[in-house]
């Protein structure tokens, strides 16, 4: 395909919802790989918007030095969005623009980076090519740190939360026990993972023993009974002293209510009283075993977390965004590559290629194999699977200033070639 | 005053308060000095509450390597407390019950590792000796994340607390703008220090330009005002695309009401509404100025959080042990080994000797010149006196898997000797 493409030929890469520590890696290695081949990068400036608004970058524009510093710069260096495409008849006229755009500017291989959501919008675009008279060839390039897309063993992205994760409730569970005697018994700290346990998983990496924290786990995929969930945190208080929760943002009630969303609503005042697990939790331990209550809510720091990344999630990202080059420039079209897990320990892994019609809007949940009969913690299975994604550490460069060198590129825009998007 | 005391004097270490990131560097220094002197550390179990409990760990039973391997390990090794003792008169049974203690183990030395209240009982029991007849010498050593100890130019344990705010905010601020333009607004990242402003300074080092987040910092010294907030709030939004606010926990209104508790209380089924200052930021934001806003609470993570520590911090946390070893041996009392500023670039301290009645309950609140004209940021002269700080990178080591190796000690107990105290 490349050699039948015209010299002025060009790759777009876009990235697409929540952000990562190790997206920009991906975006490193995307357009590494190009400079290889002597093909131009554009990227769409937040995401798809970008593509519609014809607001592009060009890439070119940056030094080796800035590309290479994206590896260890979190975020999404050309910003992200959370628009999802209609079917090609619902939102034609979209897809019409699109064309449009890729055929001002010789856009041949757009390169797609995100969730399962992502994945079914470049399934759609990869079908312009046939639909719409364009020759277009679209790839989907794995990232989210929900670790919810079929197929691939695992998603870039992930491995740095889950490490965050396990680090950070490791060394808040070793404050908590210093001070149980006097101070905070219970601890909640809430993860991401709106509907996949994933995240809720990699925090039972922190503890082997059964006395370690954390001495529960919550996940969404199993329903939240608080009678029993008090009754096991007064008797871990009784046997350990203290009892640490990892909870899902996820979990809901019999209901199917969230629990985050149980004490949301509005006060006396009317004021807008944000939701939450672990504050609800920590108030219903408060309430109803009157034990002392402390509670963490790291959101966006978790997914953000570059200077504890995994170097394996790293090594992941960085594969992924060669392999999905590669793929364009061999003609293909409508797939993803994919991580394929060949041994658990000593841990190997290779790329593969999968149809994104095989995980565009499919959600891989936690298998129930992975959580243990009582639904409080992570089995030995889990571990095999969690573990070698966390391993290894990637720390960025850091200034004498003592912060991360992080680089904000240039983001040249390209110049524009057609009259602007009416946005509704 | 060490060769005047006999073979078999003792040394009591015990941590006080709110634990940190580098405590355990400080307990580490102390025993590696006393065991350069042949001296027995005893270390109190859960702080002055091992002491009155006659609960003593003997430090003689660690290794080498168990040692070393506390100045990696965040929390508090032999737990902490927070227990204040009154008055020698109104606390006279406490304090008797001490001397019994330190009577029965030879202990000779105590240390007292602790922020201001801690100065406060340090100092009453260095008058022990000469108000009940018994020769004890007692040394304070600073130790406190909220940096608000007196005379000592900072504090072992903020640094690392100042490191990991500014890292973590640099970081979720590259997250928000990378989304800014369909999904979150305005960010809300809260922070300790419910008295003083220091740790919401440092979020300051995050950024360098107008723009740079954090574009907003709120300190507990100065009156919230909520519409000149949301006003700076808007205007940020609209010249930037987005706001990263750092909240201190403590600020406060023009009623003196903490922000954190306006909207705690009860819901309407009766549950407790835990308060928060990030989430009632964030729902203000909500509801007056309809933007979309995510909020963070790291809590507990901020100041165990060893895996961002900053080598200064470290290395004044051992300096600090080191040297109220060496003051105790020179029979010295009732001091508090502190750190001196000697320049700021290149930054250089050492350290010399303060009496504990300058520092007992006294609190060094962030200066006005320290805060911008504004009220919303930080001035070149805190830059000035923060940076430094935080500068220097001092990770743990990490095992095969992936995660830091935090020692856990034996804590063997000392025989008792007395009847057990009778607690009310």
């Amino acid at each position: 395909m490349h050699a039948t493409q015209k010299p002025t030929a060009k790759l777009l890469y876009a990235q697409s919802g929540g952000v990562t520590a190790v997206i920009n890696a991906t975006a490193a290695a995307v357009i590494e790989t190009c400079r290889k081949h002597k093909i131009t990068v554009y990227a769409a400036r937040n995401g798809i918007l970008g593509a519609l608004r014809e607001d592009l970058i060009d890439t070119a524009k940056e030094t080796p030095a800035a590309i290479r510093a994206l590896k260890h710069t979190p975020g999404g260096a050309f910003g992200s969005c959370r628009v999802k495409l209609k079917s090609l008849e619902d939102d034609r006229a979209k897809y019409e623009r699109l064309i449009e755009v890729f055929r001002a500017h010789e856009i041949r291989w757009f390169l797609y980076n995100g969730g399962n959501d992502s994945a079914d919008t470049a399934l759609k675009l990869s079908q312009l090519g046939k639909t719409m008279g364009y020759d277009i060839l679209c790839i989907g390039v794995p990232k989210t740190v929900d670790n919810d897309l079929a197929i691939t063993d695992c998603c870039p992205g992930f491995g740095s939360v889950a490490k965050y994760t396990a680090v950070s409730l490791r060394e808040c569970a070793l404050d908590v026990v210093s001070m149980m005697d006097t101070s905070t018994k219970v601890f909640v700290m809430e993860v991401m993972g709106r509907h996949a346990g994933w995240i809720a998983a990699s925090a039972g990496l922190a503890g082997t023993g059964r006395n370690d924290a954390p001495h529960i786990i919550l996940f969404p995929e199993l329903e939240f009974d608080e009678e029993r969930f008090l009754a096991r945190v007064r008797e871990t208080v009784e046997r350990v002293g203290c009892c640490v929760v990892a909870a899902s943002e996820g979990i809901r009630d019999a209901n199917g209510k969230f629990v985050a969303d149980a004490h949301a609503g509005s006060d006396a005042f009317g004021h807008t009283q944000l939701g939450g697990v672990a504050p609800a939790l920590a108030g219903m331990v408060r309430d109803k075993l009157q034990l002392k209550t402390h509670w963490a809510m790291p959101d966006y720091l978790q997914r953000s977390a570059r200077h504890i990344a995994s170097k394996t999630d790293l090594d992941q990202a960085l594969a992924v965004g060669k392999a999905a080059v590669e793929l364009a420039l061999a003609g293909e079209n409508a797939v993803m590559p994919v991580i394929k897990r060949v041994s658990d320990s000593p841990y190997r892994w290779r790329i593969e290629t999968a149809g994104l019609d095989q995980i565009a809007n499919r959600e891989k949940k936690l298998p129930r194999s992975f959580i243990t009969k009582d639904g409080y913690g992570i089995t030995a299975t889990a571990r095999q699977y969690l573990s070698p994604l966390i391993h290894g550490e990637a720390p960025p460069p850091y200034g004498k200033d003592g912060l991360p060198k992080y680089i904000a590129l240039k983001n040249a825009s390209v110049r524009k070639k057609l009259p602007p998007l009416r946005e509704p």
